[in-house]
């Protein structure tokens, strides 16, 4: 049997969205956590039925994709507890309270890697654990970097790692790099140097 | 002040790691909801203090892009309800228990889109969410698809979507495309595209 005829993506942006949208009745608390926040609501699906799901409110974050000079990308390497391995990503970092997102990537910018860029630019928002988080982070491209001094928190411990964007691509095919915020950077850095994308820089103002 | 000299990634694929790793003391479990469960790790760091790591513990899944004949894919929408919205992304499932990645593959393709393939190729993992949950996400590419009948549970509702890459790519531009799943594959996708990742395709065999 063919393949029927499906909607397409231009398609689906201008449709009607009202035919897959829950309604929201209730939410309970599961567990406040040092860290995380866990909640459950109580949905009602478009068929009238109800149902459950529950979720991570987390306040959002950034990710900087910071662009040396001779177009080399500074990374991390940082161990992570819950994959227990070392991890190789770009730096990031959860929004404070009410805090903005090109100062928080300022912020951690700075606390992580000691940089401070000239110029930045907004890529886009992603959505990294869409089935039990609301978590999105704000990609922020950076250029210009001058090295100051890493400030790590008390117990925060991490490597710098420079590496070329084929470098990059090699060590994902080989399974070497694998943090999904990082991979949907590079997919915006392919963007850019191949002109797709027009990023708009801004000069940095230490907000 | 300029940048100083890091190491790169090469490296750090060959570097010691035992200065950044944090071992686990004790493990409590905070919450186990009716999907999520989440634990609590009192961690010794390397500098030999204490501190607490909160994470998901989640069994892991597989996302799938399904390639058409014709060069496009075949994706879906979806309400997805922790961040609100309709979220384009590429068919994906939860790993049941002691399911091998493919047969879980296959069956959420099946279940979601109601396509059979003729052929799979793995492409890698992803993590998707290192700060707090232990998920991975095995990637499967798979064409020569057939389409029989969706088998959606209970429940769940999704419309299928059709895009070409370069409608993906604009998409993601756009900000309307920020699942970064589906965009991590699209990275796998255009190295599929310009020859640089050469998959290993294996014939169907229904498991």
């Amino acid at each position: 049997m063919a393949i029927p005829a499906f909607s397409t993506l231009h398609q689906h942006l201008q449709a009607e969205h009202e035919g897959l949208r829950e309604r929201t009745q209730s939410r309970e608390l599961l567990v406040q956590g040092r860290f995380l926040k866990v909640v459950r609501d109580q949905v009602m699906l478009p068929n009238g039925k109800l149902s459950s799901r529950e979720f991570v409110q987390h306040p959002g974050a950034v990710v900087i994709v910071p662009l040396l000079d001779d177009g080399r990308l500074l990374l991390e390497r940082q161990y992570r507890h819950p994959v227990e391995r070392v991890m190789i990503e770009f730096p990031a970092g959860k929004l404070d309270d009410g805090e903005p997102g090109l100062r928080c990537a300022q912020r951690e910018l700075l606390e992580e890697t000691g940089c401070v860029a000239r110029e930045w630019a907004f890529a886009g928002t992603m959505h990294n654990c869409i089935g039990y988080s609301d978590e999105h982070i704000d990609i922020w491209f950076a250029r210009g970097l001058d090295y100051h001094q890493q400030q790590l928190e008390e117990g925060e411990l991490l490597d710098l790692v420079v590496a070329t964007p084929q470098d990059m691509l090699q060590s994902m095919r080989e399974g070497l790099l694998t943090d999904a915020k990082t991979i949907t950077c590079m997919l915006w850095l392919q963007q850019l140097l191949d002109g797709s994308w027009q990023p708009d820089w801004q000069k940095d103002v230490q907000t």
